[in-house]
């Protein structure tokens, strides 16, 4: 099982944003729609291994998080558009959740009312943490041990308070090369390393 | 330098298609988009030494080849929508071109009146062909002797006959692993290839 945490900052927490503006109205939710459809989609497939947390931080009722589950996910294709679609149905329907509670939306995709904190926690617990870093050690040579959960920032990056509690988690700190990418081609570089090593 | 070439067969070569629409009205406009956002999007900047090609091949005017060069390039935003916008706009100011010509649109953006096998026949002359396939050899592998090409299949493939011009013109066929990918994450998975290896 691969899994992706997206901690996105600015993203709309509420329905009112407009299609016609992802990265204005959405909070930057173009780039959590491109990390959403990378993590999911392969040539004449879907990744029915993988699952993607949407950690949406923006106004108007944070935190929220949208999760698609590629096992049981249906009817969503790859273009920003249609994933934010699917996106706003979730923060209309789970407008009223209360912390702790989720709600599914449709066949692969959960909204949840739940802190970043408390998730990545979970995860901790069974899984075997990363996030990335031009500094830490080289993915192709870390010997993978567990359900892998990678760890996300957006345009911001993610928080220094955030990296401390990754850190205390053992979270592993890996490096993808001498570049620093995008969140949403850190996804597509990821996968291909765990799919090259049959992991 | 890195190139790269993706062949569009359905992308529309008039602007009348809308922004709203881009996987139906713009004949899968959303993937050529996504492709030219991962080929010159980093961190924090632009890929200065990439230059992206778009051969659009579906109605009304074909072809049309609208080219991103990331050493100019400026007030372009990585969403599909943004970089469709450039796309309409080209197409827009580029309707009346005739065979062999070609205009500049906006710093790093030009529309030409040219056919896919002719720049990849341009190409050959001072660089090197790829193309990716799954029974190809490794590209880790691979000796890297010249300007870099890599010629790109839409959500169709490559048709036959194009597959069997680059081989005619010396090609490499190479190979991102054990899965078949989507231009656009072959795109991010090349860079990375070719970053870590310094080239």
């Amino acid at each position: 099982m691969r899994e992706f945490i997206l901690r996105a900052l600015k993203a709309k927490t509420s329905p009112d944003f407009t299609l016609d503006d992802l990265p204005g109205s959405g909070g930057r939710m173009d780039l959590v729609c491109r990390c959403i459809s990378n993590s999911l989609f392969v040539a004449q497939d879907m990744r029915r291994d993988t699952i993607f947390h949407a950690v949406l931080e923006g106004p108007l009722l944070p935190p929220k998080i949208v999760s698609f589950f590629g096992e049981t996910l249906r009817n969503v294709a790859p273009d920003e558009r249609n994933v934010a679609s699917h996106i706003q149905r979730a923060l209309e329907e789970g407008r009223d959740l209360k912390l702790g509670e989720e709600k599914e939306i449709s066949p692969g995709i959960k909204v949840f009312k739940k802190s970043f904190e408390r998730l990545i926690k979970e995860k901790s617990e069974n899984s075997q943490l990363i996030y990335l870093n031009k500094k830490g050690k080289d993915m192709n040579d870390f010997e993978f041990k567990k359900n892998v959960v990678i760890v996300l920032g957006d345009h911001i990056g993610l928080p220094r308070e955030s990296e401390k509690l990754l850190k205390r988690l053992k979270s592993e700190k890996l490096s993808l090369g001498p570049k620093t990418y995008l969140a949403s081609h850190c996804i597509v570089i990821v996968h291909n390393i765990l799919d090259r090593r049959g992991i």
